[in-house]
């Protein structure tokens, strides 16, 4: 058995890699690490894992957690993973980061991402940003056999990529006119109350927020500038609903000549050949989020309005799966050598 | 007093007229029509309504249905205002109707609508066709004073018109770059049951839904090109969230000169000055639905996404006040030459 | 118009009164008070009340809280109200306090209850404990004209003091045999966000909580004994569902003899003919928290099981309204000598 | 590899069946029966299962159903298993139901049963009734490695007999004081629309029901008679909450002597020793519904209020797992000879 460890483990990205590694047949968990809850066992913290994972959360640095292990997941805000990638990769440990820590491949870009969150613009692992790769392997923009730092995408940013990325792979839209229209459940922002996140302030409740620019923008339009070859910036609107899991993303652009719906549906089942986590579904399906709901899979429908020209094309994914833990077992997997969907191929439970 | 008679009385826009009528200083309920649960108290039929209106459901020929009104609700599908209008216009009684039968202005525009719910295209009132009225007072576009027959607004066309109306009045976008991204409760869907509307089926269930067009469209886009001299097609997509009341649409547009967001937020203000069910915010304030909650307000944000030069609105509304019974009372007051908010102007609960 | 002042205006207490007041037709709201959000206007924390409650939340001891008025709510957590409730009766002015700080007549029965809250045991304003009058109106154990002082009941509490009154007032029940279970929406835990309370902690999580002794049962215990003659203890289980508003008290005794279900509706309807806000329901009544929702009203029904000779009561209140804010509203009019229904006779609304 | 036919594979409690199946080393899905919906591959009925279980549903008798299977699951509702048990049965075929029909060792309890839900007291295979096993394999009543017929337990039942069991085994109670308040989510009504169950009617309702007599209590009696060597009548509340998985009851009873909490929890810990899927903890243990969501476990709190003798236990399952599908396929294994948590022993997913 290959050994990992997780740091960050007290929060829904770190429980969410947790329930995958239980399952998983060829990597179990070597250590927990975080920075609240420590000397707590995980299942004192989180009472379904009673008799699964009752190992202690250790603080860093604390005895047990200088174990050797083949992975480490920062389960971590931007900031940390930055700080203590290196000593992981000095011994040929591989490394996900959860952040946006690993997003991007200049300071430069981190920097535009950091600013937009009221953080420090200084990264403080520079030289290692030319190593780290974007998480997202449906988007086979990198050779993840080879690397050895991944940044793994925001959730919002994978639930527009994933939509997203065919229109611009066959450079099939007007520059300038995408726009992605977002909307997750709760469980996005955390696990640490908040105003906004109590049960009453929420229940009845939608809203959206931050229009002045979300920060999971940043990848979109780096990652989605690779496949086109062109970067351009796209409009985003960030919403939550009140829903516990799950991103439903609407996107919109120009197409820039006349490929019909049906033609548009071809080139994204084409463009996700071979790609198990992705499913595209006639627009007319009776899909939701509940249908990706404790899964790994996205699933797409596409659609045009002949009267404006306008694509549309929904996407839908478990924003703590595919958007969090579910993609970096993903990750996990084609790092360390193992098959792709090992210990992620189950459909969720429904309802 | 003034006297109302309710025909639907039984499903959600019928109770919600009943319960505003009840608080309503100048009018009072004369008699309840409906198909189904006739002969039950309506306080047995919604059980909150005890000792408030326990007033036996009738059914349409009852006797007791033919009394002396001044004002006709049609809380009732399409198909049925447009059969029974007349009779109440020839004695001098004012109507209002929920449905598409009269948001239209020729029988032309309604066979759009209708076929696009794939019903039969015939009107079966055409000749009234051309004396009715968009319910939409805030649009300025009728004299209600002078108005006998009233079309209430669809709920997802009421959001986007009050969220769009002033981008086409004040001839700000390019033609053809309009979408609405528009999500609602599902109290939208009505009283009655269905497999997408059960509890566990939509507990943590997003979606969007007839993609290849909602039949709001046909008014939004007649109304809009009232507005704006210019009918254009708009791309519309509908969707369900796991709430109850309220509808949040995002409008987007092309700019097609450099207005900047804060002049576009004057050009709200002042297009929506006097109509006091329109409330424009700063876009960084922090609401939702939640916030117009069983009100009949609509706030609106307007924000621009420089780098794209698209315009962004977000609009809230209570899908069954401003978007269904609270906007038909405003309209009634307006019909019956009383203060447009009698009745109506309240906050809602809160949480 | 008579002005009301309300000490600890942010909460939902604080909010529920607002409203209500807004609402009413002789007494205005004179200011606000409150310990956090001081500065901000009443509709910037609670942004539905734009253009209703603009007023500024002032600290206490700010320009513009030494003004008269007729009535004082303190809509605060134990220990304020006992602190400061002195000063107002001096002034003549009527309090109305919604913790446990006068919810008892001597110094004693506060400490059981402050201990069961792990605060201090001792009683600032022991002196007034004696005129201080539990403000439950329907009990029927007080001259709410004459009284001064108030506490108003904790919601649990009012919930199964309605529920179980008429138990006691008749002698129906075997001593020590009453036990009460009741499930109470997440709002009744207030506005501070809590990880239970979480949206995606609470969204499909029941649990029950404070197992060793709720302290609601205290003010419970005291009242049913004046009714009965006889204090006696009660089994008691708090807790908590994912609702927003609402409490069902499911309450059991055993017979003490052989009344039949029957004869316990007409002694319920005894005990509460004229108690407008109490409703006796048939036992096969569908009803539910959703049709006492945003009123304050208390419906009840009672069945019993003939096999065990156990009587079982459930009622139904809305936590915010005749569990909080209404019954405060209700107890304001009996003590300022106005109709007890005033600004509180309407039905909520649906759904 | 087994192999398993399950007769009603549309409702939750065959798609729960189908989801464990899928993951289960030992056996596998041979066929899939319905009465609706036959003809639909089972991944367009339910879309999460979309390259998981495509099979078609077939219609009883039609090609494909004839299959050599090892088990039958009847997802059905009452009246279907009685008339078709037999055949498997002459075939060696295992059989686990999970409606009333073989819950029960006499056509007379039987009756008493159908009789509360109004349906017909007669029983088509009355003869089969001696054989027929009660599938709650905590209790200890049976050896399931001789069986062949199974009734799977009621979800309220499971919840009710897994908290009150040691109680009665270990002869602690008063007779005639056993209480149990059960509070269910909506997915325990399973999967057809109905009016109390509409989003809009349900998100922030609660509600008691059928209190004249929940069919489920007549299982909960003759088990717990069993267990006590004394059949006595329980006290039995069913209610709905706003949720969709879970139940919690609570249940209370006399003690019959001295016995302290702690002692209480002993004896519980002892009942249930070697019983993976039942856990007990402390009372103050932060525990709820969703801490058994999508598990096969039951977890357990015991307390006692000294002041009134009386114990109270919280029990806690999820209502389709322990309380249905999970239940039913840790019988199968059971039935086949294979360890009791094959395929079940996995935590949930949180949040």
């Amino acid at each position: 058995m290959k050994k990992a460890k997780i740091i960050g483990a007290g929060g829904y990205g770190g429980v969410g890699i947790v329930e995958l590694l239980l399952k998983h047949p060829e990597v179990e968990i070597a250590c927990l690490v975080a920075k609240d809850q420590t000397g707590m066992a995980m299942s004192d913290l989180y009472p379904h894992l009673k008799g699964f994972c009752d190992m202690t959360i250790l603080a860093s640095g604390d005895l047990g957690t200088d174990v050797d292990v083949d992975i480490v997941f920062f389960s971590t805000p931007d900031g940390v993973g930055m700080n203590e990638a290196q000593q992981y990769l000095d011994k040929g440990v591989k490394v996900i980061d959860y952040s946006g820590d690993f997003r991007f491949n200049s300071a430069l870009d981190y920097a535009d991402y950091a600013g937009r969150l009221g953080k420090p613009a200084e990264h403080h692992a520079e030289s290692l940003l030319s190593q780290s790769v974007y998480g997202l392997p449906e988007l086979g923009l990198s050779d993840f056999g080879q690397a050895d730092l991944v940044g793994n995408p925001g959730c919002f940013a994978a639930s527009v990529l994933l939509g997203a990325a065919p229109l611009l792979a066959n450079d099939l839209i007007v520059e300038g006119s995408l726009i992605a229209d977002c909307k997750t459940g709760v469980s996005g922002a955390g696990k640490k109350p908040a105003p906004g996140f109590h049960y009453p302030a929420r229940y009845d409740n939608m809203n959206a927020y931050r229009l002045s620019g979300h920060q999971h923008v940043c990848e979109v339009e780096k990652q989605l500038g690779k496949l086109s070859g062109n970067e351009q910036p796209i409009t985003f609107t960030s919403q939550v609903v009140p829903a516990t899991r799950g991103i439903m993303s609407c996107i919109y652009a120009k197409a820039n000549d006349n490929t019909s719906a049906e033609a548009l549906k071809d080139l994204y089942e084409s463009f996700y050949a071979g790609k198990h986590f992705v499913r595209v579904y006639d627009a007319s399906a009776d899909i939701g989020t509940a249908n990706v709901r404790g899964s790994n899979f996205c699933n797409i429908t596409v659609s045009k309005d002949e009267r404006t020209g306008t694509f549309r094309v929904v996407s839908y994914i478990d924003n703590l799966m595919k958007g969090q833990a579910g993609n970096a077992l993903q990750v996990m997997n084609l790092l360390l050598g193992l098959p792709e969907e090992m210990g992620l191929d189950a459909p969720g439970q429904y309802p």
